[in-house]
């Protein structure tokens, strides 16, 4: 009998954290101040739902978790990275993150840098020493590389956060925030699925459909994501309200609660639809889509 | 008639500077804020020394430059992110950067930070997509992206910073001088020279040589800059003794700047020993040396 999602979820959360830690650099001091700035962001917790939606859609095409696992973890750090450049000072000036202070509140801002530097360049590090030594083809190892790195880069990731601070206090339309989220947290979401996908040897059409999944999927999480900073965010473990504080326009201030909440729940009902052509082995990818789109915690 | 160190220098210079400005990121506003951020790194030069050993070591072992280019610009992307981070007012704090204001200094500490993170992260999509549209094996690819992400990660780049940081106005040795400049400077050279070497096919034992030859070129490159740093920073772009003014312990500093010069001699001959089962394709790495080792500008 297949696990519940919600023991699912916390069973691979728990095998994430345990790898994560086991593939963190650990030397002799001094060098170890700036790993251990690396550490305290990576454990201070959070969904791992970008590792654990690069599982599942390896799971889906047939591979297995252990096979998945490092790119998994390496997308994670590279997730973290974004979390602790996000909230330095000259950024979104954020004190505290999932429930404990922010990088910079510990280790100062230098070291919140380089430990963001850090986990970037040595997730790639792990793609590429990991994916061969677990039995990827090359091949692979440089797909799901460029899959990453475009989605992380200038033309993705880092190009949202730089409008989101550009539109900080605009007027903008809803089209635009959705530019904005697909770029700064939905371009990871489908490349977290897209190379867990071709970890588990997936075929083009089944990489399609699943880029689709994940692209209405990243939407309807940064939606309701925005509606629980509205609604109370001490349990997502940010201050409550940040975004209003703040200025910042999202789909949920923009349109009202209600709505947004059945704008998420329509993509996650496209989401899952993409995924027609899948068997029972995508089921955990559709709970999750449902899990998510509808969460109230 | 093989053309001046020099001539060649320049040559190089002229055609990786026109690769990168191809290669950078070009669309329109108002992602371009962030692009013109890291534009303007890129583009206020540099001798671009770390891009020109690549390209030579390539050809010591039998490479073309054309082959070698792509990984060389990459490499150049990975130094340049290293710099805009470096000078942020939480880290160095300065003012001016190859003869013009530092990044944040022209926009702001956020975009600095960002575009620095744009271009580590497109660097490895960069070696990713160019590697394989330029024929290289996506085995060699995936050789060349762990070289550099374990050069300029936790392991190597990053930690150096750090222990810069860590050491600003305390007393430290010689050896400690020598480990935190082969960490911050010396592993990102030796990895251009690795990459280089590995793009032209080298065999197992002339990579280890250019690896020995990048080691002693590399620390001899550091403190011949520590030396001009003293004597007149202003011809290299950078404020005129700014690292005693920083209280920052420099192989000079130590042991005066004749003995330094001395050194540097004596590695740079280290090197070029190094070298001895290479043919006449190997001619510039070794006048790029004595270029670098003796440098006087």
């Amino acid at each position: 009998m297949r696990p519940s999602i919600e023991l699912y979820l916390s069973t691979l959360k728990e095998i994430i954290d345990k790898k994560l830690v086991e593939l963190l650099p650990n030397s002799p001091e001094p060098i170890s101040k700036l790993q251990e700035s690396m550490r305290y962001s990576i454990l201070a917790g959070g969904k791992r739902l970008r590792p654990i939606l690069c599982i599942f859609a390896s799971e889906a095409v047939g591979g297995s978790v252990d096979k998945a696992l490092p790119i998994a973890c390496a997308i994670e750090m590279i997730h973290t990275y974004s979390l602790i450049h996000d909230d330095l000072p000259s950024m979104d000036d954020d004190l505290l993150r999932r429930g404990i202070p922010t990088n910079h509140s510990v280790f100062g801002e230098a070291l919140a840098i380089l430990a963001g530097d850090a986990l970037l360049t040595d997730a790639f590090s792990l793609i590429g020493n990991e994916g061969i030594s677990n039995g990827l083809a090359p091949k692979v190892v440089v797909e799901i590389i460029r899959d990453i790195s475009k989605a992380a880069g200038s033309q993705g990731m880092v190009s949202g956060q730089a409008l989101d601070l550009a539109i900080e206090g605009k007027e903008v339309s809803l089209e635009f925030i959705e530019r904005v989220h697909s770029l700064k947290t939905g371009a990871l979401i489908v490349a977290s699925v897209t190379s867990g996908a071709r970890v588990g040897g997936a075929s083009e059409d089944q990489l399609l459909q699943l880029k689709c999944y994940a692209k209405y999927l990243g939407l309807a999480f940064q939606i309701i994501d925005d509606v629980l900073d509205i609604e109370g965010g001490a349990e997502i473990g940010k201050t409550i309200g940040a975004d209003a504080r703040k200025n910042k326009a999202t789909y949920p201030l923009l349109v009202g609660v209600e709505r947004a909440r059945k704008v998420a729940l329509e993509l996650t009902e496209k989401a899952v639809l993409e995924l027609r052509d899948f068997d029972e082995r995508a089921e955990p990818l559709r709970e999750l889509a449902f899990y998510l789109g509808g969460r109230k915690y």
